[in-house]
């Protein structure tokens, strides 16, 4: 019996993807850049291991036991670790050996975050792990194939989704533009919004958007990649004005795209608008952009912004969406923030323009997250396992 | 002393007009096709009276005195107004006389239409009256200079306003598509949603999005030809289903192109998103369009939907947006509507499905206006005046 036990982080696009061009390889239609977030605070952890003695493959999500041979996606990363083994000669675990996967997210799903990523990437890592195949581009291939975008959550710092040209799909593959070391200064905080609304699933969104959006083609050929340069000459130069303008305008083109689908796809909401609107009006106040929002295939902001200035937002926040439980445990969760000093680095004409705003909405989010720019997957001791003897420890929440 | 008075329709937009090349003649980046309502539930009344006596040109809008020299488009229209006398050699009013205007609408201003385009046409067409000048197509450059898709006002039915290629705007033209004759039988339902957002002007929107999206040109230079092709086959061959797919998704690329400029607009509600999907899961169980929705800049929606079809369409609004004053007089506005015949035209299993369509929201409208597709303006009788020896009648509404 041999085990391999690991994290890996959640990812934010920066540039969005959207749309495949091919449905089972996961072959997008666009390149796409992302950071990933520190795992301290937001992770996924899986165990697996492999014996002799089992004789099926099983996996448990958060506890619960789901159908292997239900998921042709969990399949397909397997057969692709397998053919890897071999092409790098691993023979540390015989083929015949079935395996049982333990995953388990450090955040619930009501979240929204991206957990399939993270999920993904850390199945694939931990797999790699067990059966001994470095990580490097090829590895992104097999990430990709159970969730497209768990391809840039093998890396830290801001990470690149290339395209790629090939049908097979190998040169589609992420690579990491910086390091998180580059930008250590990167923050962000999540909004997580309340919301009941029914939504299309983002693999759905997307076959509906190539199929139906008029205008997804011209974004694919022209402004992709012209945003694609400018971003990654921002993060070169850790230039946050281009940074935030770009973050901002592609998360408007990637839900204005979602508009143009038919029947359209709506993830925002009223909220979620509102947090955009004030987002605005707080730059226009500090004279440059202070923060940069951006919203995935839900109503949750993502909002970036540098150390030194997540104070001075946070307070803004908290003016204008008051919340009754600003002061409890569980509302700012993840890294302290140090208190606003008022007389520090605020100019008092932006100060008393921040304390006239007025509140906007009360109690809309229900727990705010704030993390910061982190590294790629890791492996964990074995005493951290989720599987003992091959089954789960205890019901994972 | 010379009078004329006369009442101006409302028309809404199916291929919309978003983003001038020029804005003082206000030229339009693409055609546009509305559909004219029924003057009988939505109208602009003016009357324009000149006399030798008066000695400043004065105007009242709903009863209040406005500033008549603070409006350039206004004073653009009345000199407009007088070139064309000239050119039509019409001696009906000599050009020193000055005139007194007072305008109202029948309908309350808090329902977001667009007021401006039926106050403006009614203007532009009062004018004409006054002056003599028949209506033709240089008539609707003048319309248009005081509000843009006032110009398609001046026709009933179904109206095409033409780009135009002229620095100019000599070419700028509505032209009549079809009377509305044509589609007697196509009706409208207007659900006006609550709403308190400050939103953005739309002369502004426009502005912006010509400037910093970077979808509108493709919009402008490949879909909407198409779309403009495709819709007036489809008026002409009385196709629903193609009418209903053109306006629908022509709706969204308008709220797509407003998501995408930068900072983003936001016209549309929660509410309204949530018609959009009903209107979606309606046409399905009916197993074809029967309803399109379309949006202007703001969160109401307005449902084309033939007459034999509006009260199915109706007894299922109510079903999933319930309304506390639903049998009030003011709830349901405009044309009487038929009740369900339950055992009439639709198909059982049809039935089944609404009857089991959950409530999405209750009292999200603050009513329904019921309305049709109708005649261009119209010169009404003296007594129906506005103005008495060029003063208000009294403090209209």
């Amino acid at each position: 019996m041999i085990s391999a036990t690991c994290v890996a982080p959640v990812n934010i696009a920066l540039i969005k993807y959207w749309g495949k061009r091919h449905e089972d390889l996961i072959l997008p239609v666009n390149d796409s850049i992302s950071m990933t977030l520190s795992t301290d605070e937001l992770c996924a952890k899986t165990t697996v291991t492999a014996s002799e003695s089992f004789e099926t493959n099983r996996m448990w999500l958060n506890g619960e036991e789901v159908p292997f041979e239900g998921s042709p996606r969990l399949q397909r990363c397997l057969k692709e670790v397998h053919r890897l083994a071999v092409a790098n000669g691993s023979q540390k675990v015989p083929p015949s050996w079935k395996i049982h996967i333990a995953s388990v997210n450090n955040f619930p799903t009501a979240a929204g975050l991206a957990s399939s990523a993270a999920g993904y990437a850390c199945l694939v890592y931990s797999l790699s792990r067990l059966y001994d195949i470095p990580l490097n581009e090829e590895l992104t291939t097999v990430a990709r194939q159970g969730s497209g975008s768990a391809c840039r959550s093998l890396y830290g710092g801001f990470v690149q989704w290339h395209r790629g040209a090939l049908d097979d799909g190998s040169d589609s593959v992420a690579k990491q533009i910086a390091p998180s070391s580059h930008w250590p200064n990167m923050h962000v905080l999540i909004l997580v919004v309340n919301d009941e609304r029914k939504k299309t699933a983002s693999t759905k969104g997307m076959q509906q958007a190539v199929k139906t959006s008029q205008l997804i083609k011209h974004r694919v050929d022209k402004v992709v990649p012209e945003r694609i340069t400018q971003l990654r000459e921002a993060i070169a130069n850790h230039d946050f004005q281009t940074f935030a303008e770009i973050t901002m305008k592609d998360s408007n083109q990637f839900h204005a795209i979602a508009l143009d689908t038919f029947p359209p796809c709506v993830y925002m909401n009223d909220v979620s608008h509102r947090i955009v609107s004030f987002i605005h009006d707080y730059n226009e106040i500090m004279g440059g952009y202070h923060a940069a929002y951006t919203f995935d295939a839900g109503p949750n902001a993502c909002l970036y912004v540098l150390e030194e200035n997540v104070p001075h937002l946070l307070d803004a926040i908290q003016k204008v969406f008051p919340s009754d439980s600003f002061d409890s445990d569980t509302y700012l969760r993840g890294l302290s923030v140090p208190k606003v000093d008022k007389s520090h680095k605020i100019d008092p004409a932006q100060r008393n323009k921040i304390d006239s705003l007025d509140i906007i909405a009360k109690n809309a989010f229900r727990y705010i997250i704030h993390t910061k720019v982190g590294e790629g997957p890791r492996e964990l001791s074995a005493d951290n396992s989720l599987l003992i003897n091959g089954l789960p420890l205890e019901k994972e929440k």
